[in-house]
């Protein structure tokens, strides 16, 4: 059974904007205007076919990496809603019966959602599968993770707020040419409640054709962002499988277990406050992260905790009274936000012993302090956040708002290599570089 | 259509602890022991009769006051589910159908829940009512409030973490006794859940018969507290109706008014920051409120904002980061909050340039802030939190760890008073007094 996002009922609200939309400064990079990308543009195109599969994507399926969730959607009818898969490209042996659901939004009525958890998968080995019949058929592959490891190497692609403009494109095209083998997204994904009516659901669709390039080989791990306070169709969902969930998590808020690195999702939008059923699962998540075998350890949210940009400001304070003391205590390596379309990198720095009464006040160097990154700047149609406060404030190492993505990738327990990469270096130069050293190792 | 409370769903976590409890200090000031009154005691004595109504209660039923929501329970059967009522005692000449619910807890199974919205009601009118039938009928009765109006004076009581001991027995005996009109209760109503199993739901209903002497007779205005984070039944839902809902509220967060005064209820335990439903809630229903026509606003949140008890200390600061800008916009006259359980009153502070990155760092003295009371003495079973910060803070201008309640009588426009009485004191002598000046005349 797979789990039934939440948001799924279609909340809705008075429409919400993000309010950073139109800034401009002389930090302002980027090649082409912030608008989407025609419908009728070569990377939204429908696949040819009746009923042929589209918006394929996956996530992990279980907590360490042996499961997988396939998603899909198919145009014209429900069925097929299987999965033929195999570790030979000729011989897809095995088959898994999917589940379907749909929705209508307005005049809108959404294709026939798929989603298949696949199990019992072996690590570390690659497999080819295939969705849809005759002549729709198409075909993709995943490779499994490795096994669980403290020294397992694993690179991850972080994209945030991506859109589907032009400089969307620009940041996917990018991450595909990095070795990425997984992304951690950190919330933002379509836009398409910039739209209105029917168009919602349009460019919910064909924002899953876009990311379908990447999205369809390696998973990417979901986080909620404000544009998807109200609405994410099903076909985005956080589709983490029930039995998984009712231990250890829910479809907002989730960690999965990947290589050498242990990922924590939080929801900036539920309830963290203590006694919250948020509060009280991160409490127990991060008392079962073992960094012997894991000791990686990075939190995904949407606010950012520590951002000096002027939009959204001091916008992740709340979450940050609240948390902020036990990734300092768990020796968190890093944060990852979204939310603020720019980018910016902390040093490990923490306001732990802010007081309202009395006592320390202003975030100092700490050592056992995760880095804060936010790169909320995969590139949608609001565009840039280029107001930054000035001066610099201490905490913030390196700020700048251009659109791009990061990657980290994992060499053994004790050395990653982090790189943030913008779109308008033609050549895949790094613009902000760090070797991250494990907090625990 | 009555709206059904979202938490009746019952998510059932691990027991949520107070923390609170057992501590002890001089300041401690107590007649009984912190236990429930035993399931035999009068004041949870089942009404006499075949399906005889109990638990009965009642809360506004709209924007106003002229609609009330009654409810209660019928332990043999569900029928009947209407309500008699008129201005005569002897000619209750007209009926309303209710709605009826049930649900089941491990092995307990609940009465059957009635729901019956009576709207079209005259202001400053008393009503008699009749509920049940034959030998077990029972009549109460309830007074509308004024008409909204800036000079209408009103008298509400103000009880938070009341539970079911001798002492929350002391407290609503007390309150009982104050002249107090409609009761804005600041959360935690039955501590139910420190009892497992069947006695999860025995103990709502036993708290349900307990609260019926004042609640059946006036409105009580609830708020969540973390006791209803997990269960709360249906019950004590919330029950705004549904057409108010939709244009103006949630059942964790609402808005009446009532007299002339402008009663905002916020839920500590829902999310709350920036583009969440309750932020955009306050935010329009903070530019709904008028102050020629209700002068006084008031704010009902669980977690207090200010307290300087050591219990829960500083747990009120991610909202605290979120809303008290507006607090102060608004000139909202008085925040109250329970969850501590102890009393505590401000001056008006605010804290609202608390900047991460530089600037102001610590409350200073504000006259558009509100006060903030803390007033989850009501007298539960966790017993009373009775160790403070040392020395008290400047904000803090009363502070004691006894058992008691509030009284709020408005006299005008421009004046109201306020009495805090500690349960002890057997005269009812104020311990905490305050003439409170209106913020916005």
């Amino acid at each position: 059974m797979l789990l039934k996002f939440v948001l799924a009922s279609f909340v809705l609200l008075s429409s919400i904007r993000d309010g950073s939309a139109g800034m401009t400064s002389s930090f302002v990079r980027t090649k082409w205007p912030s608008e989407d990308m025609p419908v009728d543009h070569e990377v939204f195109a429908i696949p040819k076919g009746y009923n042929a599969p589209q918006q394929v994507h996956i996530t992990q399926g279980d907590y360490d990496g042996k499961a997988v969730i396939i998603s899909w959607v198919t145009p014209d009818e429900a069925g097929p809603s299987h999965v033929q898969y195999g570790t030979s490209k000729s011989n897809l042996q095995t088959s898994k019966e999917g589940t379907v659901a749909n929705y209508t939004f307005y005049n809108y009525k959404s294709g026939y959602i798929h989603h298949c958890l696949i199990e019992g998968l072996t690590h570390n080995t690659k497999y080819y599968y295939r969705i849809g019949s005759g002549d729709s058929a198409r075909d993709f592959w995943f490779q499994t993770p490795p096994t669980i490891g403290p020294d397992t190497p694993y690179k991850f692609g972080i994209i945030g707020d991506l859109g589907q403009t032009f400089n969307s494109l620009s940041t996917l095209e990018h991450y595909l040419e990095s070795g990425g083998q997984a992304v951690l997204y950190v919330g933002d994904l379509s836009y398409s409640d910039e739209h209105e009516f029917e168009d919602v659901g349009l460019r919910w669709d064909t924002w899953g054709r876009f990311a379908e390039k990447s999205a369809a080989y390696q998973p990417w791990f979901w986080n909620v962002g404000n544009h998807e306070v109200e609405f994410m169709p099903e076909v985005f969902c956080v589709a983490l499988v029930e039995n998984v969930r009712e231990k250890y998590s829910s479809p907002l808020w989730y960690a999965v277990r990947r290589a050498s690195a242990h990922i924590i999702v939080l929801s900036s939008y539920s309830a963290f406050v203590r006694y919250s059923p948020q509060y009280i699962w991160l409490k127990e998540e991060l008392a079962r992260v073992d960094r012997e075998k894991t000791p990686w350890l990075f939190v995904i949210v949407h606010k950012p905790l520590y951002s000096s940009n002027v939009a959204h400001y001091m916008e992740g304070e709340a979450m940050r009274s609240v948390f902020e003391s036990w990734f300092v205590q768990y020796k968190v390596d890093a944060v990852f936000a979204g939310h603020v379309h720019a980018y910016e990198r902390s040093y490990r720095y923490s306001n732990i012993d802010y007081n309202i009464t009395g006592g320390r006040r202003y975030p100092v160097p700490d050592t056992s302090a995760p880095i804060y990154v936010t790169i909320g700047d995969g590139g949608n149609l609001e565009g840039l956040a280029s107001s930054y406060l000035d001066p610099q404030p201490e905490y913030s190492a390196f700020r700048e708002a251009s659109y791009g993505h990061a990657t980290l990738e994992i060499k053994n327990r004790t050395h990653a290599v982090y790189n943030w990469y913008r779109n308008d270096d033609g050549k895949r130069v790094p613009a902000d570089s760090l070797v991250l050293l494990n907090q625990y190792w």
